[in-house]
């Protein structure tokens, strides 16, 4: 076996990375290596990239970044039990203790000591990493490796759609990035009756249109979107999933959501900002649900059915697949404007 | 407007039904009288027709029966709010009493001291009917009078289908009547990755299947179905909709759903049966939720949307569409098994 | 009969109110009329006392204002069915409209065009009052009028503890007010598990704590009670009623929330205020609920079992009994800081 | 340290037992060594030691049975990694496989592949044990033995309450057993408003009211209490919790349960039993939850929470309290009517 691999690393507290040669790692006792097939860039790898606050206050250089991948078990650790060499996995992104509060009542994905790949400790952008046993999800061999790649992030809306209970009821979905894309598919696979998207880019609400939004609103050009979609609807949407957690975004949310109305709130914003609670919550009656990484591993394998019986096909939310090698390439792609993407894939050669 | 009116009578109580002349009902104060466009003939019209065991013990004549119905409003009672005349109703057929605990909680479709349309008090097989208030549901104008006057039983479905959180899950409808139908296009709108179908008559699992069931099992031809099952599920269904109710779709139905489960019971049994609590529901931790009537009147919301936003096309179940005249051969047909049908619909001269 | 009545009537848009002689109102068809027995001061009256922003945008003077009340009904509308003359009555103060979405899905307190007794028509601080039969509650003749007064406050308190799952948790209440005072009981009632108290005012904070809080925090007087509490509830409590609504009430109130705890939100703030939806609700995977009223009328079965079967003692929160003819007296103290109070009833002579 | 250890062990297949002395046992890698302090006698010892037909299918022998227990740890396997020499614990009884579908979405107890301590493999009725570290929960050093013994039946009970949401309503215990006789503690504690409970043994019902039931029927010597409890309650309980699960009991419990009423059904029959399940769910609009084993391990927090702050006292349920030596005799007492029991501790030497 090689020693060396190609690995995508932020050496600096600073913006960039480095595509370079480094050490494969080797698993500890619980976890396994993975030759990766495929990796994506999540929003997350971008605000890494570009150094923001955030990251400045979270990521630990130098490390290899980027969690979203699927790849080829090659080694197994000493305590290692339900997956084999040869397991074809993805990985689940949010590593559980397994013995706080949450681990032991049945949300590990929000456990109290959460490490996150590619965040907190090495990720994936890489020919190789380790993933703990917890996080390996195994996929049939016969799934293309971009889809593989993509059950990640495609979990969170999941998640999000799952919570909200959308069927026979007319929704909105704000924000048009690849996880938007992805709820608009599955809402609609799930019974949503009628879905609003509201977005800021043609290229993404045109996604979120082909995923299967009835309406794209781009709310940067329409004018009275609101009072458009309270009228349409007889006094509010029923569920608004929040995909972009920006002022803008929560305002447009509440004001269209009708009184005893679930508003799901994945988004995040940067920074706190002025929220009017009495009249978004309190006089509507309404429920908001926080939404935070994926069941583990219940919305796995609601994702699995949903995708084994093609109840929702995420290809057009792949706007690029690039080999692994351009990753500098892909990763400016992703943070400049100059060319519009949605969920970009990088494959290694197989 | 005329005195005299066409009506399917049960005179006596016995087998069989008449249809005569006879007067036009004055609506009381809380009534409206519609000019029925449309009625379609359900289960317990059979049960009436046929004076079987519970029919016997409920039923007393002479009275005009049936409930499935849409017609137009053409006179209002006093006290009537928000009913015209020249609305397009159809009627939920289980009338509230308004007052009783089931009914100031949310409940009134399960009142105690429910009263039935064309069980308990005169029906609407006739060209005109007096209606409850409470129990009118408005129609567009450009709804179909086929589709308007059989929503009352898809709204069975839709209720069945809403409590049972079947998105994304494998499932098992029990049972090939027109509510079973139903169930399986809506079951399938709203999400469910996978329905297998169990009934016994080809014609009718022909229509399960055309609604959205993928697998049609004849549990009086094919053999070792529940293994089959388990196996392809990898230890049984997620959820069984039990729209049959019989010992043998009941038995059927648990042995092929998975611990922690749920059993959502519509059909049912013309008596008590042998039944294993103990491995059926203790063991399994499995949850079961008895269906009757529909919710009044979310039940009605949904439907609503699902039909104006085109999720279920529900043309596939109605069998035959007949003139009001021809009742009496319609019902033979209905209770007979010489031609197959499903959903029958009487229209009047419009 | 008498033709006139004493009545607290709000004259003008300005602060302070009359106590003055006005005809008895006459019920229409769908109302009773009652004799008030005891009425009882909410924060709600305090405002239009004090003609806040608040009152000045929604009240409509020369108006009786008041909601809280008991009384005797002494006379029914034409079209009223389930209450007669001497029925002993107390008042729900959301009227409903009874046919728009919410009022027919069952959440007619939330009506989309909702009418509140005593803001925005007539209410009941007054000798006599209407009320529409729909908001009638029957109490049992052996109820104390002080009782039988306060059961609307109790209400939103028991919606808002029986929304919050508490039992078996450690939990926080979030204000010191009647209502917080009242949740205190019933959630220690419905087997809180720990409960600790956050307020402003030591005679308000007593109460709370005969009612049930086993901690009482002065957020004016103590230091670090946030992280007091996340250590000894080893990460938050679970759950946290919010009583208050304000900003600093709100901070605190998400700080000790443990990750997918429930946050149930019943006090109002008077305007908006910065908020961190990342790191309140979707970081923490949490829920929030909005709370508006009382389900209708399932609220009021519960209150009537709680009270009924002596789960909650609610007098310790009621400081003071005046006769209605001091009824600017009591206002003016209520509104002031000079003397203590938390729930004021005025009575009718008897 | 001792090589030999006295324990029960069932020796062959057929009643009775002995008391010998055995090797200790190792542990596993991922198991811990416990000198059990005190254990305690279950209905399905009893069923064991009788040998009765579900035993006789069940068991092989020669096996250690008994399951519930607690202990110090005295060895750890090489694996563990959260529990430590010198812990005081009680042991979850359901050991999970901790990969299967159940397992891996918040369902261990229900494990597809479950091994039960002292059914599936050697349990705890002897003075050591090995216990999976997954199965180890932690207590409080200053926690009575015969409390920290009893918890894995307090938690059926602690599980089968919480399941049903009681707060605020009036219920029916169906059984006197030591679990029903923990659900009147914990039902009462989590604010059920009224408790009937139906048993057949003065000994058990008299516990039952001591831990918090208002009213005690015993169903040998009562006539017409169906009827008593439906007009008190006006229509039935909302609740009925099922601790017996033979046919009388699930007709009793049926028959005094309201429309829309929740059923919990956590007794086991022996067999089958005719059962209407039109009548019962159906018609009715119940809900049934089968509940077995406890959730791993909210139902343990939440005991813990019950105990810590003293929500209930489990004391008046322990009948017995024996040294482990006598084991048979205690044992015999448990199968015997000659001595009315509820749960009998066996303690070790301490």
């Amino acid at each position: 076996m090689a020693k060396k691999m190609l690995a995508a690393i932020k050496k600096e507290a600073t913006a960039g990375a480095e595509l370079v040669e480094t050490d494969i790692p080797t698993p500890n006792s619980d976890e396994v290596l993975i030759k990766v097939k495929a990796c994506s860039i999540c929003g997350t790898d971008k605000h890494i990239y570009t150094w923001d606050a955030w990251a400045a206050s979270r990521i630990k250089p130098p490390m290899i970044f980027g969690h979203e991948c699927c790849g080829e078990v090659i080694e197994v650790g000493a305590s290692v039990k339900n997956i084999a060499v040869g397991d074809y996995i993805s990985a689940e992104t949010h590593i559980p203790c397994r013995h706080c509060y949450q681990c032991k009542t049945g949300n590990m994905h929000l456990c109290n000591n959460l490490v996150i790949l590619g965040v907190d400790r090495d990720g994936i952008f890489a020919e190789y990493a380790t993933i703990p046993e917890i996080c390996c999800w195994k996929n049939d061999k016969s799934m293309p490796i971009e889809i593989a790649s993509i059950q990640e992030p495609f979990g969170n809306a999941v998640y999000t759609v799952m919570e909200s209970n959308v069927s026979a009821k007319r929704i909105a979905i704000v924000g048009d990035g690849p996880i938007a894309a992805f709820a608009c598919g599955i809402a609609k696979a799930m019974g949503a009756a009628y879905i609003y998207n509201l977005g800021m880019m043609p290229f993404n609400l045109d996604i979120c249109k082909k995923m299967g939004a009835q309406v794209s609103i781009n709310v940067f050009k329409e004018k009275d979107y609101r009072q458009r979609i309270i009228d349409e609807t007889n006094g509010g949407v029923d569920v608004v999933l929040d995909m972009a957690g920006n002022k803008p975004a929560v305002d447009d949310g509440f004001a269209i959501l009708r009184s005893t109305g679930t508003y799901t709130s994945f988004g995040l914003a940067p920074a706190p900002f002025e929220f009017d609670m009495a009249n978004n919550i309190v006089f509507k009656g309404a429920n908001i649900i926080g939404i935070n990484g994926r069941k583990m591993f219940e919305t796995w394998y609601q994702l699995k059915n949903i995708l084994d019986y093609k109840l929702v096909d995420p290809n057009p939310v792949i706007s690029h697949v690039m080999p692994f090698k351009d990753f500098i390439k892909a990763m400016e792609m992703a943070v400049s404007n100059d060319v519009p993407t949605s969920k970009i894939i990088l494959t290694m050669p197989q």
